[in-house]
């Protein structure tokens, strides 16, 4: 049962109240934990699939990311201990097949996937020399196993709620969270990277819009080995910067921007965020799965938000991680079809276990309607949008197995 | 700068949309991780405080708590293999006295208070059987420790916010609110476990209001050697329900409940909740820390919430673990104080990296008055209320260390 | 095939060339990886034939024993770090039992196996404290692992050998041998501890004679709690030092002895081996299986010596731990039955893979006969003692389970 | 004080009781826990040197190499997790300069050793997806690192020995010494590699003679991907057997020779040592430190051999380590330069604790001289060779820091 409802409050992006929004960018050690999280999750389900030709129950959504000891100096430095990344969680280990027990390499699957997190994630990590890698991984309780299984058969039907969980998801970004979101990408793409070589890719971004005045804050690790002395250091930061407050140009509109840069630093005592490797897990700060950015990429402590934490879920009926997943997608949807009429869209929905998946206990679509609309035709298909979302389960499920969706 | 917010929304608990609270127990594994984190917090600041006569930089805020293997049976049954639980962050462990090196026994200190909560939180876990407990935690990086150290002198003044961060608070609890926390805790209470000797201390409540019906969904472990056969199992679990309804019945006013207890059973397939020690740790639920309650011991999808994990940070200058707390402190206080004048509260602070902890960059206090109430002076008290709290840092402290106050 | 060799070389304990012996106590950290290891082949096999009804593969015959990190002090002290005991191997941990996977809890026997260890051995450790205990045992590759199970089969027949391996053995001990043996062993019994509570259990003890001149030095590490100045570990050490002569004195015969013990002390320095407990292990040395006592309880450098380690190896089949014993055994009972006709007698036996044990596929007794003796009756009879401990093999190997046999 | 011992005793060689002689290869789990020890031992003392101009002290002397589990079929097979290597033992890892704590990266440099072993080790190990490999070490405790620390000065003379040892060596090798010697270090070579790659590094040759009989039994780990059905099997292994009766031709003399290879195959039950790196320890078989071969490259069971682990101790002053390299280093001196006049040497040096590692407390050189020598002139040459040998510890020492010496 889907409800809407109509709200006349203030936008967001435009309300008296300070608007803060964070988002951790992707060598962040927590983002680090749930994008390998999510990259196991992927493999095992591939290793499943192709196998056995089904989805086996998984949860491999905690992770110890132990940081490592770093004595970094201008031009290089030592890495003292490495970072130490081990995935936790549980996985169908072995199958019985025909009355013989076939192994399934849960511990390589998961280490491989790990492995090439790192290496499309960070340019300066040496694999072998800064990082171990391994998986500890369990089976399954029998409760939760057991109504998984009763799942087993016909695969392509919706499957039943693992649990009563919670989804929410808003649209469209505010400001705020817009510039937020693609400093962030930005400064971690190929090109400024390129550019910038320097610039680590654990970087911090946070947004505080007060009125009409934003202050986006930034951390940025810079990379040791192409930051030669303190100027370079300037420079390096100066760039990052300015490449930052360009993103945020294109998406001020009417705000007022300014644009910090690792604030914490003290140049003359040569206390400044300075890294081997572009990451701040080289030396003290441990990363977890799930205490990072939400589904939808963004820290946003002034909207709803779950504590669901998406990475390392099973994509097969993992009812907290695939509502998170839906209720954002529903909300992008209506905002994209209906932009004239709906100005805010927040979604939340509630499951119900042992029910189909597309089939919530409840469900909630807060809009803002502009002025002058039809709220009842406006209503009516944002109501069609959420549920053609919720129907269309098996295409994030194949997403997900494909990673073509993110899910921090 | 301290704003107040006049709102005429419908209080949470009225509200037409459905209501989702959630609680998990002590003997949740991420409850377990909670606990332990700040207990291992507690444990390095007295020592530092002891014998340095100081505050000592470190954040401990992470773990890895690695769930068991276990063959349950009626009556008893087998613990294949341990539960792991590693303390994980970073902490001073060496301290340059007169130029001398004095070790300081962090992994000592943190096995310690790790073993002392599982002491206190289970019943039925043989620490030595059941448990394997390690600490691995290193020193800081420098940036943060640098200026973390500038802090050290003059501990008795209010130190300066490590970090640009966020506090959330609100009161009163919503009908639903109180019941899901009051269920949990006297399930967990001496007095029901000296009732109830199959309830294990793992128990995860979760209440939904949809108008005026709430559903209290709960799943309790059950210990497999005070249940013999199915029929004990079906008496203690129905023990549970009558116990979970009775408290909730104290609650309800005009609502009516249901109180569900381990849906998940298929008894007639053996499918239930059963475990040795208490808790699903022992098989297949790894725990960790900032995944469970929110510092005032509520996971409220439903409200604005942070993602700060409060639990293990230091309590000196941790900024989001100070006013996470702070602002339900607040809020609790005007509504305490304000009984009549205001019926809901919601306080939002936020830091400045930098600034003094009792001085945040931005304070919103959003109340919902009671109908003729003047609005000035009832806000001008709430100011007050906020700021005292804000000013009476040490007393926060001083309780923290103690271990007075709950952070989950 | 056992050949008969008469020697007319000058018995071990009367040669020129100086006698090196060793005994390793019960507390040093080699000795305690040993008991380890055995004490988990022992509870493995236990439980494999109250379960199973037969003797399952298994090698628990390495062991990672780590040291920790103490600060020991007069009275007292900290201990930094606690000790790490793992032990190694391979281990069947499940069956299948008509089709169902029936999981052995390898993990659980091993470690609480270790722990009576720690608990039967030590005086002033406390495990929940000082030690960390873990098993780290895998399944075993195909090619041995068939072999082993071939033998399944008919459990009271003799079992073939896994190996093409070799066991030696001699009797009786020197006098600097048997000093060496019973001074640790009285050192380390309860009697001599209540006496002397500051002595702990590691202790070494190595004996050098040269001609007539018997030189014991001993290292054994003290207990801080018991030792509140540098006066009383002076006396504690003049009371280990006395008991060992002591001991001598009813050995030593035509030798003179002399005892030193913690020669490496530098009082004045304070410089002493002072332990919290009684063990090395907490602070730095590590131990391993198979690099301390031999089967014999010595080590004896100036001998015929295998590298064998029994510890941990499964007493079923494993040729090594077998013949090791029973070389020992045969010597003893030949020099026991006859006492004055042989001087010293020295046992090399060596297995055929694939061959039932008690056929080696050659053995030599060496002996030095007394003067005027009939040699071949001595030589018939001492072949006879040696076949029949070999065809004994099912009381070994029943004693080795229950632990009546000591193998380091 | 170094004695001479005329011995009449017919040379191992050539004696009636069975020789028996094993040389575990470099693949072999013991044989690389040896050489991982020592590289760390020789990377740390490389580090040290470089940074502080001076020896500090460490002995990184024991090791958890875990086995890991493979599941190989012709033509390649399933790694199903991974091998684990660990250094354990202690090294200094901070040094206090002019007041300073300058961190040593201890961890890192042991990892780095062990991967540089690895590969060029094996040929067919992926270190990152076959192994992990990490340093667990702690600082040393007090009475030991006191005794090494008086010895810090004056690094270019003799230091003191660290304890009361024994070291023991002897030459020539006999015939079934050079085969078993030669057999492993052929088919161990590039050389045979390139011809067979099939052969895996993990090879253990066990030689038996017998009067003129001797027998070689080898086993070879075959690497999968190189047999993709049993006749390439059976012809690999009929290449190793055909290469290692080649290698014994060369030596034979008047003995008859049989070689066989992989002995526990049964091949029509598709029981072979077949794996997919080369080696056991991927699938059960752990190695460690010391349990292999002695520190002239054999276990000689027939021979009097110490128990000293030579790999891993500091090659500065662990006369146990030294004395064993010394003793065959001498011997080997003085059947080189007497060849005519000596049969076989054996030798054994005995330490003195506190004395000057060039002055041993006592040795003895057993020769067997050959007929018609002049023994006084003999024996006094190889006192003088022995003498040298001990005074020129600073090459010993050099060559073990530049591993141009092996130990094992």
């Amino acid at each position: 049962m889907i409800h809407i409802t109509k709200s006349n409050r203030v936008p967001v992006g435009l309300a008296d109240f300070p608007e803060m929004v964070e988002r951790k960018g992707k060598g962040h050690p927590d983002s680090v934990a749930d994008e390998c999280a999510e990259a196991c999750s992927r493999a095992l389900t591939k290793y499943y699939i192709e196998n056995f030709d089904t989805y086996f129950h998984h949860n491999v959504d905690k992770a110890a990311y132990v940081a490592g000891q770093a004595a970094p100096e201008f031009g290089g430095g030592k890495i003292l201990q490495p970072q130490e990344f081990e995935i936790i969680g549980r996985a169908i280990d072995q199958a019985i097949v025909g009355g013989k027990l076939v192994p399934i390499p849960v511990r390589t699957i998961c280490r491989s996937a790990i492995q090439d997190v790192f290496k499309y994630t960070f340019r300066n990590i040496d694999l072998e020399k800064h990082v171990i890698i391994d998986a500890r991984t369990k089976s399954g309780s029998i409760d939760l196993t057991g109504l998984y299984n009763q799942e087993r058969n016909g695969q392509d039907h919706i499957p039943l709620a693992n649990d009563t969980s919670f989804g929410v998801g808003f649209a469209p970004f505010s400001s705020t969270d817009q510039m937020v979101y693609d400093v962030e990408t930005y400064l971690n793409s190929s090109k400024f990277k390129d550019l910038c070589p320097a610039s680590g890719e654990d970087i911090k971004v946070m947004g505080l819009r007060n009125g009409k005045d934003i202050e986006i804050t930034l951390c940025n690790a810079m990379v040791s080995k192409y930051v030669n002395d303190r100027s370079e250091y300037i420079n390096a930061v100066a760039q990052v910067q300015e490449a930052a407050l360009k993103v945020c140009d294109g998406l001020k509109e009417d705000h007022s921007v300014k644009v910090s840069v690792n604030t914490g630093d003290i140049i003359e005592k040569d206390i400044m965020f300075l890294t081997i490797t572009g990451t701040s897990a080289e030396a003290g700060d441990d990363g977890q799965v799930g205490r990072g950015n939400r589904a939808n990429g963004l820290i946003t402590p002034g909207r709803v938000q779950t504590l669901e934490a998406a990475a390392g879920k099973n994509s097969n009926n993992h009812i907290g991680k695939l509502y998170s997943l839906m209720s954002n997608r529903a909300a992008r949807s209506i905002i994209k079809e209906l932009k004239g009429d709906v100005v805010e869209c927040q979604i939340r929905i509630v499951s119900q276990i042992g029910h189909p998946i597309n089939q919530p206990w409840m469900g909630d679509i807060e809009l803002i309607p502009a002025a002058n609309v039809n709220f009842d035709v406006v209503s009516k298909r944002a109501k069609e949008i959420l549920q053609a979302e919720l129907d269309d389960y098996l295409t994030l499920r194949k997403e997900l197995a494909e990673g073509t969706v993110k899910v921090w």
